[in-house]
């Protein structure tokens, strides 16, 4: 057995308290063994973690993560004029190799900012899969499968490959990939897919995952087609599981948000994502009244455009107050459950949590920084003060992928390099 | 004559193109000399630039520094409980040193954010003052007058400690401080003062800045006393010259925006503060399009909680689609501007732009960073990707004040602990 302790720092317990304690990890298990006093003794290596908050690593609910390619490439829009005139040309023009330079370029960034878990919607799923085992990360990957414009062979194409690839890469880089089959949205994928496919993907044993009541023009279609609130419809079809979750959920009623609580899908809350495509303030207090699992996403870079959860777990604070209309809302202990164990529970992982037995996922926080002075409250400064660049050290599964601000696992500036000549040929590609 | 000279950056123009250049500073006169190619061998000092975005340094438009003490004391109230529960009983507290250690890690955490020059609404002025004299930061500062609640005699004395103070300083640290008149709102002040004193700030040659239409309690008092909107009566009590700035600016109509630009009155929009106290959206893209001199500020750090004008930016793009229901509204150009010139011009500063004879105000933004990678556009990543931690250098009034992220002109670790000793010090005098 091989031991790991982080020491010395100050532990975010699920509970929201904030102990000063070790933390001991047995690596081969990738799992927390003890938290507790004096517990460098019994390990064989150590995180120096002195003035430093320890926290579960940050849970990404939902990303495409290989979308860093496109940051800055294309803001400003409206999400519909966006997707067609910009993104999507410019997606059509990815190779596997491109993917893959993305993903790497997100994985570092995701690492660098103490995310340790997130789940991916994309394409060219393989190599996004090959990032995310050399970069150590955690992750529920699925192929999006959009059929709407595509003729029927083309259509069960696009969804056999989200089932395949849902089937063969679940449990893969040592249990740390899992997968699940997702359709791209309710109104981009045809009714008959999902009654064809969605039974294969329990059958398979994997979650659905897919965006949902995003933006107004998305719910009207499927309320005027077929008289029901898109999350009805989901039910309906069968997507609303225990084990499902849907990316944002801005557009929901109070019926649908009924409907989440009591089948126990999980929402990831983009906020940034949707400000940014101005596409509304989801109701993230309601959310949380009615027990719905709420975790929270960057969704991918070009509409964030980072992929900081930091600011993330910020702009849900404020943008649900603003939501409620009640400073009040959405506190700063809401959102740290949202960032960590919200998400886990949402996109189904056991990470999200400091405990004898959990998954060794964390990341330490350097304090000894202005905008985190003083020190009244910590759940309050990682709500609203701390930034992707204090994080000093980030774990998952038990080995080191960084330490002192340097990614262990990827060589970061080759991945920049790769990622500024990559973007250099697509955007050459797409003129 | 003592020549600094910035250089292999990548410079932002004031119509906002990018080019590669060196820039060189008369640092006597505080001043941009030049900014072209090969001027190195002309100066006596250099500040490397390789990689990176030499931008205006960033203009904070409305601030209470010291309030970085608060920061994490109380969150998640409304604006009135807030302020009357936690933050005024504790600021009744604090006394002149404990603002000037408020003020320096505020300070402090400006120069690492890149900010150069801020607006400063507090009290203990002259202790604020000595703290920006040292640090070398440019400040227009000002003591809030509350007169509300106090006898005659008191509210008499808080007004004159407002104009003496804005007499007395302006021009004081080799004219890096200016200052201002600054009634703390239109609610709090009665008019009666506003009409004494008013007159006499003007006489000072001094402009006039407080809070106005931050909330819709704000406003009501006003429409229901007057019979007019908040800036119709600021107006006729002499409060909108070209000169003036007010703070926040949310609940204004189509004719308080028109009595704006044609006032030419600066706002300062607040997006993080009014959405953490879910104060409401300010019509930014309205006020805008006509024409409205709009920059941007923290407010203090207790509503925030960070003083990072880069996440203000960021917020600004992002509330301002939301508020304008699309998202091609306040699109990064415009938040660069404001962040940088408009903020400057609002609060009567020469800052904001980097041309041959404006003041030598500018921070260097390290641009090797995945969360800047790739860069299809500088202005974008400066407006919704680039962090506090990015910014390398900061220079102001032709000064290095931060050189490879040290703070040359303030200990910051010194600062830090006599925070962090100030705060539990208050915090133990208020219960
Ligand atoms: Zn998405
Ligand atoms: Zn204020």
């Amino acid at each position: 057995m091989t031991m790991l302790a982080i020491t010395g720092g100050r532990v975010l317990r699920p509970d929201l308290t904030v102990t000063s304690a070790d933390v001991l990890i047995d690596q081969d298990a990738g799992e927390i063994r003890e938290i507790g006093t004096d517990l460098a003794g019994a390990a064989d290596e150590t995180l120096e973690a002195a003035e430093s908050l320890v926290t579960p690593g940050f849970v990404n609910g939902h990303c495409h993560v290989a979308m860093t390619l496109l940051r800055g490439y294309a803001d400003d829009k409206p999400l519909e004029a966006w997707l067609q005139e910009d993104i999507w040309p410019a997606e059509g023009e990815l190779t596997a190799a491109d993917v893959r330079a993305g993903a790497e370029l997100g994985l570092v960034e995701l690492i660098k900012s103490g995310t340790t878990a997130f789940a991916d919607m994309y394409f060219h799923v393989p190599d996004v899969a090959v990032a995310v085992e050399e970069a150590g990360l955690r992750a529920r990957l699925g192929h999006g499968i959009v059929t709407v414009g595509k003729d029927g062979e083309a259509a069960r194409e696009d969804a056999t490959t989200s089932l395949e690839i849902a089937r063969e890469y679940d449990g893969a880089a040592d249990g740390r990939i899992s997968t699940a089959f997702m359709p791209h949205s309710l109104t981009t994928v045809g009714s008959e897919y999902l009654a064809e496919f969605v039974p294969e993907a329990r059958e398979a044993g994997v979650p659905v995952h897919y965006h949902a009541n995003e933006t107004v023009d998305e719910v009207a279609p499927i309320v005027d087609e077929h008289g029901q609130r898109p999350l009805e419809y989901a039910a309906e079809h069968g997507l609303l599981e225990p084990e499902d979750f849907v990316a944002h959920g801005v557009h929901v009623d109070e019926s649908e948000i009924d409907l989440l609580a009591a089948a126990g899908t999980g929402v990831i809350h983009c906020p940034a994502s949707n400000m940014k495509l101005a596409s509304g303030m989801a109701p993230v207090e309601r959310m949380l009244e009615a027990g719905v699992t709420v975790g929270l996403g960057t969704d991918g870079a070009a509409s964030n455009n980072d992929l900081s959860m930091l600011d993330e777990a910020r702009d849900a604070a404020m943008l649900g107050k603003l939501a409620a209309d009640d400073a009040s809302a959405v506190p700063a202990e809401a959102v740290v459950d949202m960032l960590t164990r919200g998400s886990a529970d949402a996109i189904g992982l056991e990470s999200g949590r400091l405990e004898a037995g959990a998954p060794a996922d964390l990341a330490v926080i350097d304090l000894e920084q202005p905008h985190l002075t003083p020190r009244h409250d910590l759940v309050s400064h990682l709500a609203y003060a701390a930034a992707a660049a204090d994080v000093r050290h980030t774990v998952c599964d038990g080995q080191v992928l960084m330490r002192d601000r340097e990614v262990l696992t990827l060589d970061e500036a080759g991945v920049r390099e790769r990622a500024v000549e990559t973007a250099a040929s697509l955007s050459a590609r797409v003129e």
